[in-house]
């Protein structure tokens, strides 16, 4: 059991809670809280930190199997005390489970490949590509609409915030676990590719000049969304095919970027 | 000029932001921000707060017109230090500028009244109905949409976050300032009133038996918006004249409440 907080295991997970770069250098995270354990993919994880007293309460219930049979695949079990949890979790109110899980990563012809096998199934390829988002609750959320509606895949630029960033993880609900996604340095080559694939591309645009929901995104689509505070580059906007309009009464000068895309990846990915 | 931060109007103010009992209690909320004193009515703005070196700076710009007829108008208007203003401030990085305000109130009669004009406009009356949403953000995102989808009311439990949250405010982005809405104790007398009103109550529910997308809503529609965690209570639900079914399709359990509520407002608040 670690019983205090300033040994070695600890500081580095507090360094991979906070700090990206700390992420990215070891290819690994740190996905907290009951769901997220439960949704995780088994063969991810690395660590696994339980509050003492929860294994043997009955809100670890079923997945005391799940914990067992982490540590029969190799994986560091350890108990740690209330006050070791506090300090490694992100939230003030944590559940008293946290594990380090190994990065995912996709391809983008992996992505491009699925989409094309579920069009020739009958369904709609789409994507959802984003330019610097900032909010991380807003970066979860999306990803978690994006499951929800079906979608292939995330495209994010660089300077999006990172998708392992603690409050994005917990917005994604598990979907996280499930949604394919890339960085890339900009959008430009994946939108070209997205084309040659008759995957149409929309900018959700304040001078967008069709509306949302008169458009046939039958033969597939790629929203673009661009950051909370700015919208999309010029030369980002330019790449679509075309300008969509989200209609908007009263004063609104915008939605929120987690809502627009959540209304337009509903739209598309609904069969109506 | 307020230079220090143990006086009692900087109390008071640090009081208004933190807790919900002293705004009610003097019926004033704070309101923090460039966009939310732009868009504040200025009657309702009883005293003003600006950081030393902003009124003369350009972010303030053609605003300081306004500051000046607030003053005239008898608002208090004092200028503090960069030290104090990070103290009355909610967030990390204040822009500066921030008023106590008086809270508004509307009646159910009023927002009935309105929502019937509205359909004899040809217009579809259209509420949220939110049973103890417990988050800010996703409290002040649902105003925001419900101002662009042509809301013409927010009904909440009195088990629902404040709407004077200053997390709240900000995720409005000024929408709070006109979209009509009242606290209730429960909602089975607004769900009589609605109904009365030829509007039907829809709740999104995970046994929703009909696609929300495959219904009707021009006669007029409210919808049903429950709990994070737990969605919406059974006696709540079992007002309703429906279940609506949002499909989805992964793994995914649930769509963020904020999301959910947007995807339905849109669907029936958008001409078809």
């Amino acid at each position: 059991m670690i019983t205090g907080t300033s040994g070695s295991r600890v500081k580095k997970i507090v360094q991979l809670q906070q700090k990206s770069r700390a992420r990215n250098e070891e290819k690994v995270f740190v996905a907290e809280g009951i769901k997220m354990f439960e949704e995780a993919p088994p063969e991810l994880i690395q660590e696994l930190y339980i509050e003492e007293g929860l294994y043997d309460s009955e809100r670890l219930g079923p997945l005391r199997d799940k914990v067992e049979r982490c540590r029969q695949q190799g994986c560091f079990v350890e108990t740690v005390t209330g006050e070791v949890f506090l300090k490694l979790s992100d939230t003030k109110t944590p559940q008293g489970i946290l594990c380090v899980m190994g990065q995912q990563s996709y391809s983008k012809e992996q992505m491009l490949s699925q989409a094309r096998e579920k069009r020739k199934r009958g369904g709609i390829p789409l994507f959802l590509l984003l330019e610097d988002i900032q909010d991380p609750g807003n970066l979860g959320t999306m990803i978690r609409t994006a499951e929800g509606a079906g979608a292939d895949g995330i495209i994010m630029t660089r300077g999006c915030v990172d998708i392992y960033h603690p409050k994005t993880i917990r917005s994604t609900m598990g979907s996280l676990y499930r949604m394919p996604f890339l960085y890339v340095a900009d959008l430009k080559e994946i939108i070209a590719r997205l084309k040659e694939n008759r995957i149409k591309v929309y900018a959700a645009h304040l001078k967008g000049e069709r509306l949302y929901h008169e458009i046939d995104y039958s033969e597939g689509c790629a929203f673009l969304i661009g950051n909370e505070g700015n919208g999309l580059r010029q030369e980002t906007a330019d790449l679509a095919d075309c300008y969509l309009k989200i209609p908007m009464q009263g004063k609104l000068e915008s939605l929120n970027a987690a809502v627009a895309a959540a209304i337009l990846m509903y739209q598309a990915g609904v069969k109506r």
